[in-house]
């Protein structure tokens, strides 16, 4: 354990605790916090992290996908060993700790380093842009940028939501310019020893335990539809006989029954790997009326777990029921577009350093699985990655998200023993 | 049969073919036929058909809800004995003929009688305001101003859904002036004999039977929640395990499927009075996120059938469903205000005079029960109430309605024949 390094993350505590609040303050909407991916919110948290880094003396700057990047003083064109990330990003009507909370463990990582005078290990802080899925109705945009796993033809096609904007228009917007030709990784990889993410717990089960911090064993993976719609034939709700009825919203409110009482039974079975959401689903509301059965509805569908078997085997129940259900209610359904993310181990040796630090500090992190954050693109890319954990009240995507700021601090020193432990300082 | 009458009625083929095409040229919406609710749309539909009426030599006018008033020359300030009516509004994107056949069936009648130079009876057809429930969330507003039965109260709490105008404030904007105090009746009720409706029926058993014309013996109620919700927790959708999950959207459509259920075991059991509709039903887009596990659903409940009793068990089947399943997934379910219609068995006498004038020309209507139309107002007031269906393609409420003019034609010749039997004409 470096001491002098985790003391000084002790000092960054009133820091950090300003560092929450003002941005937490910047991204209020009315209901909660909103930081949209490559627009302006998101960007004044990245500005404020900026400011912050540069005042500890850090290195700061932007790369082409506007990703924030931070580094130890002189080091900003050095390839990095180890990265530290998370996203600034929130859903809309979202929490102020869910991405933000791993990108400011970053920057009081190194600023605390900084501060025990020390040379630096190669380390990069990266801020990422766009990782929440609603905006694009995709995940992970700015670190697949970061990673130059993104196309042009993508830039153009990934349209924000609420702008109707495609990802190119925002990305210039926020002024930054896209080179031509295949995109490039925007940090060299060759020397990458190991990514670390922080990110606060979104399920309840570190908060029910008692346990301030776990350590994530794989990463659930996700198959995805964001656009299934259901086809039926309006018609009059009070003369219509069911034997006559083409009922878009039945059928649809089936299939989603159907998805629960298959869940259910897999729980009742012993395997609790699965989750499923239907996050969005509705009728048309320029249609749409109490007296009219109702002849569309919209929906989307969302598998998870960490086992891709697992996935494809509801996603194979779910399209036999919708054929049986679209049979019995004489509709047709279109799932539309699939996307997502495959399931991923993350790196064994990385969890058992993260583990002997949380020890050698006295606060053991648990093991337990997690959903998609950025760490999957590196993990994916090959690049040992490690995701730790923290204790966070009321869920995750939502502005109740609550994590206590000791808690926090836990985690950054956990984390900075690790990277120390790593670079063997 | 009055042959004279009849044969009028045939004359006027291409008059009455020309007035559905104008109206439905001017209610044209892009998608459909729009006639909004006491709006301009429906306003011009009445303008159009006044001045037709006057060009046969009829007499118009409005009251102070704006209903239109058709009456023979000289005769509108006579208490009346017949009335013929339906109504001129359409549902938000409906189709042509859904009420408009009604009113025009009603001029047509008074213009073939006048044309055959005969004394006329006192008969006065009437074009409603505001039958479809769509617009102020609830039904009948213009047959209920004519017969006095409802309160400035309610004019100024009933709210359209999309101008979100008071009901005063658009009977204000037509240019209406509704007296202060107890509203009263807009026309003499008391020597008022029968209330006639021609509608197009909106369910596909005349079109399935090869049958022209149907005569109702009953009007389905209905009981209706348009404004019920489910309140859960939003939450993670990939962290949070099943168990933690306070999901509206399951807990919702398992409470629509069971509706379902619950329906077709009566159609088994051999009981096809009931119709069952969740017309509305939708997450809320101001926070709904593919990522996330809704926290809140709204949905409409809208439960019909001709005997009280029916609908009533389908209510407590679906409150004591929505108990369980909010136990069950830890929810809450409102279902807000309750509205509907109950009931009500049309006169028989009337029924058997329409299925006679039917038989005499040939084209004799078979016995069916309806849904809700403005005749449920009259019969519940007492006033002996009759309803003529028309074959109807497509169903309505929908651009699709469709109906044929020589059906409408036949129908009109039979209430024409009914009504000049009723005045010993």
């Amino acid at each position: 354990m470096n001491k002098a390094a985790v003391a000084a993350v002790e000092e960054l505590a009133p820091a950090f605790t300003a560092l929450f609040s003002k941005i937490g303050e910047d991204s209020r909407d009315g209901k909660g916090v909103t930081r949209d991916a490559f627009g302006p919110r998101e960007t004044r948290a990245a500005t404020t992290i900026a400011e912050f880094a540069r005042g500890e003396g850090l290195d700061t700057g932007f790369d082409h996908g506007g990703n924030l990047h931070i580094t130890p003083r002189g080091q900003y064109e050095r390839a990095p060993e180890i990265l530290i990330g998370s996203h600034l990003d929130s859903v809309p009507v979202g929490g102020n700790y869910d991405g933000l909370a791993g990108v400011i463990a970053g920057v009081v990582i190194l600023s605390a380093l900084q501060r025990t005078g020390a040379t630096m290990p190669p380390i990069r802080v990266l801020g990422f842009r766009g990782e929440e899925s609603p905006w694009f109705n995709t995940a992970y945009l700015g670190s697949k940028l970061l990673l130059g796993a993104l196309t042009h033809e993508e830039l153009k096609t990934l349209r924000r939501f609420d702008t109707g904007k495609s990802l190119a228009e925002h990305i210039a917007a926020l002024g930054m310019k896209v080179p031509a030709g295949r995109l490039p990784a925007t940090v060299p990889l060759e020397r990458v020893r190991a990514y670390f993410e922080l990110h606060i717990e979104q399920a309840p089960l570190l908060e029910n335990l008692g346990r301030p911090l776990g350590v994530a064993t794989a990463i659930r993976g996700n198959i995805r539809y964001p656009h299934a719609q259901c086809f039926g034939r309006y018609a009059h709700s009070g003369a219509v006989p069911r034997a006559y009825r083409e009922d878009a919203l039945m059928a649809s409110a089936k299939l989603i029954t159907y998805a629960d009482e298959v869940w259910r039974g897999l729980i009742e079975a012993g395997n609790d790997d699965l989750v499923f959401t239907c996050g969005i689903f509705h009728t048309d509301s320029s249609e749409h009326a109490m007296t009219k059965v109702p002849g569309e509805v919209s929906f989307s569908l969302n598998i998870g777990a960490t086992k891709n078997d697992v996935m494809e085997s509801m996603r194979r129940s779910l399209a036999d029921r919708a054929e049986e259900l679209a049979r019995e209610h004489k509709v047709r359904f279109d799932f539309g577009e699939r996307v997502g993310t495959p399931a991923a181990d993350l790196d064994a040796r990385l969890a058992a350093a993260v583990t002997r630090a949380g020890e050698d500090i006295g606060i053991a992190p648990i093991r337990m699985p997690t959903v998609g954050h950025d760490a999957a693109m590196f993990q994916r890319r090959g690049i040992p990655s490690s995701v730790l954990l923290i204790r966070n009240a009321n869920g995750s995507h939502n502005p109740a998200e609550h994590m206590e700021m000791t808690d926090f601090e836990a985690g950054v020193k956990v984390l900075t023993s690790a990277v120390c432990a790593l670079s063997d300082r």
